[in-house]
């Protein structure tokens, strides 16, 4: 039998999963702590759960990763704010723990296949993945292909007008203030607000602003790659009202200039939630382990 | 002997060529007119330089155009706000006319497959094509392929940060106002500072400007495809001291964020000009010609 492990590493939150697809499938979590003691927990859950059975394993990382097979530090995290894990060579640790071919990624890259796979864009050839939590990551899914060119996306950082008079809030990006990430994560969220994302009332005004920024975004995205759909997840996104203020503003920011009835009626088919609510990550690192695998036997 | 037609369809120029790659191929141009007499006069130069030689034509095409073969308008151009343009059968006319197969794209994606094969993106898996001209128009390729989506990018409508304080020109796109092409395009600058960017001074306060506008939307485009190159081309770009000027103000945007050699040390080899001047569309078009013709001897 070919059994799969799949880590979703979080800044704060480790997901791991042994299993081959969502009906088959063990999950566990733990916080994030040093890189030795993190990596080697989820290492012995897996091996734990698969045993010999264990046929590879995949990594959806937080980042900036190195991706880039031909460089000294392929599977390595690199600058990342979290001093600890800087430069810290991630999928070579969990091979060398568990003698298994390891494939790497971004966690939203990760997610991404998973719901291209088995969740909201399935049989999708060209969407965007995006998360709204703590941070905003995206992944871009392009004739069928994951993007990631000379690094991988890095969506959560592109620069959005910022009306000053109407949200004087700097934005709390360490590399660049008031790029998307700065302006409407739920950690802008939260320092904007004093309250959390998960706390503010429905109505509260910084909700109009959120939907305001993530559909500049969104029209920015559909300009730039002409995806097919938006699939918008992270915890931010549990507040369900935002796909409605989200896909209005759209609306009103395209202005009719695509003329394609996916863009002008149907946008509620357009710009949808997840399926796999919060396994789409760890289940994206199984199915990368998955592609590995079955490369390996081409 | 195998020859191809090319038609880079312009607002108000088209240009034709025939023949196989940059050393063999022979090019007119005159101005856009209505679709019935240019489409002829195209038609007309192609038949007489290529005779029975011709296997096929390939057209890039200003848009918005539909490219997606399952619809009943594939090879139109859709939306345009050149009204005799609009919903025009311009592949259908074409094959028509010339009894030949014919591909249709954008006349910048057509651009972009011309840089990547022949001039300034040889062998680049993932990167991006800007045309800065009368209007601003954008390709990306990944993973060594053509993105095209839904419909196609339409790069120069993304929204860009916006400061009316330094810049109150309100922005001159009839659907978006302040996008990018409403900010930055050729049209915006005359439509501004009442000159074109062909005779503005170079020590002018438009050209901060105008590399303050394009390095932002450089800086989005990193972030969200991760391209190893972009070439910026167009009338615009022409005037070609605003590539150092872009370049630091993308290396200033991003602030070290992308931890790659190609983006901290060597921008002068990652924003690049084209090299095939301004043949780029019209080389790219007899290419798409090209593989569609060899496609079909599959």
């Amino acid at each position: 039998m070919e059994v799969f492990g799949g880590i979703e590493a979080g800044g704060t939150k480790f997901l791991c999963g042994v299993g081959t697809c969502p009906e088959d499938v063990e999950i566990t979590s733990f916080p994030t702590s040093s890189p030795d003691t993190t990596v080697r927990k989820a290492a012995d859950y897996i091996r734990e759960r698969a045993g010999t059975s264990l046929c590879a394993v995949g990594i959806g990382s937080f980042g900036p990763i190195d991706l880039d097979p031909g460089s000294e530090t392929y599977g390595y995290i690199t600058s990342t704010p979290k001093l600890a894990w800087q430069n810290y060579d991630f999928a070579g640790a969990v091979a060398r723990i568990l003698e298994a071919p390891v494939a790497f990624d971004t966690d939203v890259n990760a997610a991404a296949v998973a719901e291209g796979c088995w969740g909201a864009a399935q049989d999708v050839e060209d969407f965007i993945y995006l998360t709204v939590g703590t941070g905003i990551g995206g992944a871009a899914v392009v004739n069928g292909r994951l993007v990631h060119g000379l690094m991988h996306p890095e969506m959560g950082h592109i620069r959005l007008p910022h009306d000053f008079a109407q949200d004087p809030f700097a934005g709390d990006c360490p590399y660049h203030n008031d790029c998307l990430e700065g302006l409407a994560s739920g950690s802008a969220i939260r320092e904007r607000w004093k309250e959390s994302a998960h706390d503010l009332p429905a109505d509260h005004s910084a909700w109009v602003l959120e939907a305001q920024y993530l559909a500049l975004a969104v029209s920015t995205w559909v300009c730039t790659l002409s995806p097919k759909q938006i699939v918008l997840g992270g915890g931010v996104m549990q507040r369900d009202f935002l796909f409605p203020m989200i896909r209005e503003q759209v609306r009103r920011l395209l202005n009719n200039y695509i003329p394609k009835r996916e863009m002008l009626e149907e946008l509620d088919k357009f710009i949808v939630p997840p399926q796999l609510g919060n396994h789409s990550g760890v289940l994206g690192a199984i199915l990368l382990a998955k592609e590995l695998y079955l490369q390996g036997l081409d």
